[in-house]
């Protein structure tokens, strides 16, 4: 089975996943200062739930490059992954309201957590089906950073209860950790 | 002429699909829990109707490998099953509301089984241009899972008029029926 | 340069107009039939314009399977046309209020109107940088369809100052006047 | 790394992004003249941000022909103005509204400079992994249009505080620049 159809279609979800989320910036009647202050913390939900998606998508890239083969388990592996990623746009506009929750910022946590678990399923799925000396085996590693993000959104969702900034903070982390180029921060870590 | 743009296109329309039926779940104002509760059974019907697009975007995919060409005749038959997956979103979104009416199950179950026709149609269309002992004859072959589906979809929509959950639980079941690799339950089913 | 890319971008533009428009039917609180029945002539207006733009979406893959290359002219040409099509979604939702009015159906046309000389133009950019013996002069032939498409509509917008199901008719006339297979009504229209 | 997916990707964003821009054209109750006025200024806004996008998906299109080889940087260079580009449906529902606002156009100029930045630096990335004298390298040459259309939209701003029109003004006299054919309007504004 070709992976080609497999690469579009997620292309296209991840696609108008990352675009839908926009339309939680609803536009104002009257475009005065005051009439687009509480857009700020959307606007700063956004930004910070495009990186992820856009992280998911070049992660996505990078893995599928070195992909031979797929089969009906991958599909649905890859939807499973699609799923959690779909929900970006819910958890994003929740955690963009004006006067931010606690409940707001652990669901934000619970779906990065699901959609990384997701994305580690697809791993495994994917490697059953190479050789542990292919590409793709050397491409995964030990998915140091991987494991490393869970356990941060872990204490990021601990830690909303305390504060819901402090939450936010860690979920920001994660994100520049994944932004900066590889080596450099996995070696950071790993010492 | 070329199957590629066709695949394309009904990628791009299934991954809308599946994509924009998640804005169903409207944020609320205020993310504490009592404003959340509401969107749980729309959270139930996107998880079924999004495992429901899955599905026929696997088939689909699975289908379109044996097939070696196309014509006018199949693109009508792809977009008239493109229409009905198209009404997801909506089917989806009207079981979701928060009191799940009859009415909301069998439209849901009406679309089931008109998407399901379509399908058979596309099936019988693509046949048409192929021999009869073709990858693709071999590969739609005496298609007893599809006509199981839509009896139980018929039952489901019968007793939706006695319990809406008796409906939904046809529903799932057939989901779950699909979910299962296909060996294993064509041969339960056929025992 | 290459086509494919022109194809793609359409491809996805056509798909997103013809999904979108389905969340004009928006999903009634409370699902009783009372509560449904608002929505009916938005779905009429919905499946019309599904309709329409699988039509344009079917003559543009024909199109472009004869098209040997692609200039600038061509993309901005096409541009042209997608964005006549997009305004599909706005006048079907328009033309599927419950009380249709004249300016709704004239609205329609207009668009209708647009959208088949924005084709005949990309037509032409297309047939200057072709031999005239090419095999695009050829799949484009006289457009006796077309021209006669357009005259229809026209007769259409001024039939719906009279009557506005006048109007509609002969929309829905054009429509199956594509979708019925090309030689047979070609030779009806010619005779 | 392959070109391919990255091509698709921004091809699926940027097909989303013009596409939803007319969601902003909220279909009226009552489809009279009357109630389609105030839709007026959100048409031409959206008609000017079409335009625009078409130019980004055009110029982004050109510049992709010439590119061999992709990398991590890259990737995150398009993703950073896919971003911008995905503010476009926001500030153009903004300066849609009925009563055009000083800080609406503002915004918009403000957009249009961050995501000719974007496109400048993706452009810069994209030519440090290009020898200096490739097709890339002459494809994007001195980049004149690219630095005087940056300098007229700071123009526009400034202006806008005058009066919004004379914003306006030069925001399509930039839009009007990139349409007409290259060649000619690079030789009238380099004389």
């Amino acid at each position: 089975m070709h992976k080609g159809r497999l690469e579009a279609f997620s292309d296209g979800v991840i696609a108008i996943i990352i675009t839908i989320m926009v339309l939680e910036m609803k536009v104002p009647h009257g475009g005065d200062l005051t009439a687009l202050r509480p857009l700020l913390p959307v606007f700063c939900s956004y930004v910070l739930s495009f990186i992820y998606v856009g992280i998911y998508w070049s992660n996505h890239h990078h893995l599928f490059q070195a992909v031979k083969h797929v089969n009906g388990a991958v599909l649905w592996a890859n939807l499973h992954l699609l799923f959690w990623l779909s929900l970006f746009p819910f958890v994003s506009g929740l955690m963009g309201e004006n006067h931010v929750t606690t409940l707001a910022v652990v669901l934000y946590g619970v779906v990065l957590i699901l959609t990384a678990v997701a994305y580690f399923i697809l791993c495994r799925v994917l490697l059953a089906g190479h050789a542990s000396d292919s590409a793709l085996a050397k491409a995964i590693g030990s998915d140091f950073k991987g494991k490393v993000s869970l356990v941060i959104y872990a204490v990021g969702i601990a830690l909303a209860f305390v504060g819901v900034w402090l939450g936010i903070a860690l979920y920001v982390l994660v994100a520049i950790m994944w932004l900066v180029p590889d080596r450099r921060i996995e070696k950071a870590l790993a010492s």
